[in-house]
């Protein structure tokens, strides 16, 4: 298994490296590291209008660029050697470009891709979802798990199940995360019709029980959001399926994801 | 894990039943069998226009159902009696309904679904797809191995790959599989632009040796399906993407998978 972990070394990434670094212990994964030196910060400068001041573009470009290595350096060596240092197989990757292209790209031979919630762009104070978490939302063919800011550890789960397509693949990737870390999972399933909602809980119980992985149905109406988010503690991971569209991310992934007190995994 | 094996009992189905097993037995899943009473059989009767004839229509009926809950009990005593004999857990299901609709339902609780490439309403010589496989591989959420009509054990694999959505999930499945089967993998990249095809297949060839997967990459140009079929003996698991539209499979899927000699994995 390979777990990717994208950060940008921002306080606010802090809780997505903690976490990335125990399910690679946990789950004896490879950890692969990447840290994107954002094309647009170095480009600032060119892009500007500097009318008739004479600044140095190209030296000042330079002088970014190196800036930004230093950093990325820096940070990779620090994440590479705690992982080491836990006896966790660990690669480091550094690519200039677009954060949520290059993350992407790298997510496609990840198993699952771990990220904080927003990046550095963003205060520590922000409780939004980044533009490049949302990008990489809407379109990695991977698992994401959105961590919060402050690390926990994992002592069970939620899923959020409605039979649909990309409800399926978050039950399945759930429960090969769940049986290894010995999380109990809460399945979670919201409909009008009460009968709906049960039989949709109870059909995932089944499935989870049946590999070892103690599991409880529960059944509401209402709003799934609202449900999901009351369930969950700062130490259960919530798994939920994201719809297929590339442009929207579904209503309720996205409220979940931004509201969310602990880690987010939505599968699309 | 959770094998389906979905089969009407036709000896178009026995490679299936025969790969099954042998799957559930090397991988330690679950092997659940599902049957499905064809709900179209039993209405046939009162469908048709019989005329001035008196038929007596709901004996016939119930002689119908008798006959198919019979044939249905017996097959699926016979699968179950030889998968425990192997020492694989095991599960039956019998239900009455459209079998791709209770197939794909039943998929949904499943890592993997097995089935034949054809049912019994064709002879032994038809070398198509049956429609119900052709509905399940267009919208099964859970990755869908068809096997031919002659058992061989998997000796090998061959991916095609091109980064797309479902060509990565298909990667990740194959490596889910080849690893504990003890299978090297062939990435097979296809595209006219030669850097491109060689940057996929190294992709795909990086992710699988990073695992310890035996790999290799191939890159080529020209019509993908025809290589892919060209590349695969009977001995080779066939992985590939199908493209995510529900009505129209991708042409190299559909291609692939009715011409194929040996069991095809799709992905969707």
């Amino acid at each position: 298994m390979r777990i990717l972990l994208a950060t940008d070394g921002s306080p606010q990434a802090r809780g997505a490296e903690v976490l990335a670094g125990w399910l690679g212990y946990k789950l004896g994964a490879k950890l692969v590291i990447l840290f994107v030196r954002d094309v647009r910060l170095v480009r600032v400068p060119e892009l500007l209008d500097f009318g008739a001041l004479t600044i140095p573009v190209p030296a000042y470009r330079e002088e970014l660029e190196k800036a930004l290595t230093a950093k990325g350096e820096a940070l990779l060596a620090r994440l590479a050697q705690s992982a080491q240092e836990a006896g966790i197989p660990v690669e480091t990757l550094m690519e200039t470009g677009l954060p949520h292209e290059a993350i992407l790209r790298h997510a496609r031979t990840a198993d699952l891709l771990v990220l904080g919630r927003s990046g550095e762009a963003h205060g520590g104070s922000f409780a939004g979802l980044g533009s490049t978490v949302d990008r990489v939302l809407r379109a990695s063919p991977t698992p994401v798990l959105v961590a919060p800011v402050d690390y926990v550890e994992l002592t069970g789960a939620l899923l959020g199940y409605n039979a649909s397509e990309s409800a399926v693949r978050a039950l399945h990737t759930l429960a090969h995360l769940a049986k290894p870390l010995g999380l109990a999972v809460r399945v979670v399933s919201v409909h009008d019709d009460p009968v709906q909602a049960s039989a949709w809980a109870l059909e995932a119980e089944t499935y989870l029980k049946d590999q070892g992985i103690p599991a409880e149905a529960l059944a509401f109406s209402g709003d799934p959001a609202e449900h999901l988010l009351s369930l969950q503690g700062p130490e259960d991971l919530l798994a939920l399926g994201a719809p297929v569209r590339r442009l929207v991310l579904g209503s309720t992934a996205e409220y979940v994801v931004r509201h969310a007190v602990g880690p987010v995994l939505t599968v699309r």
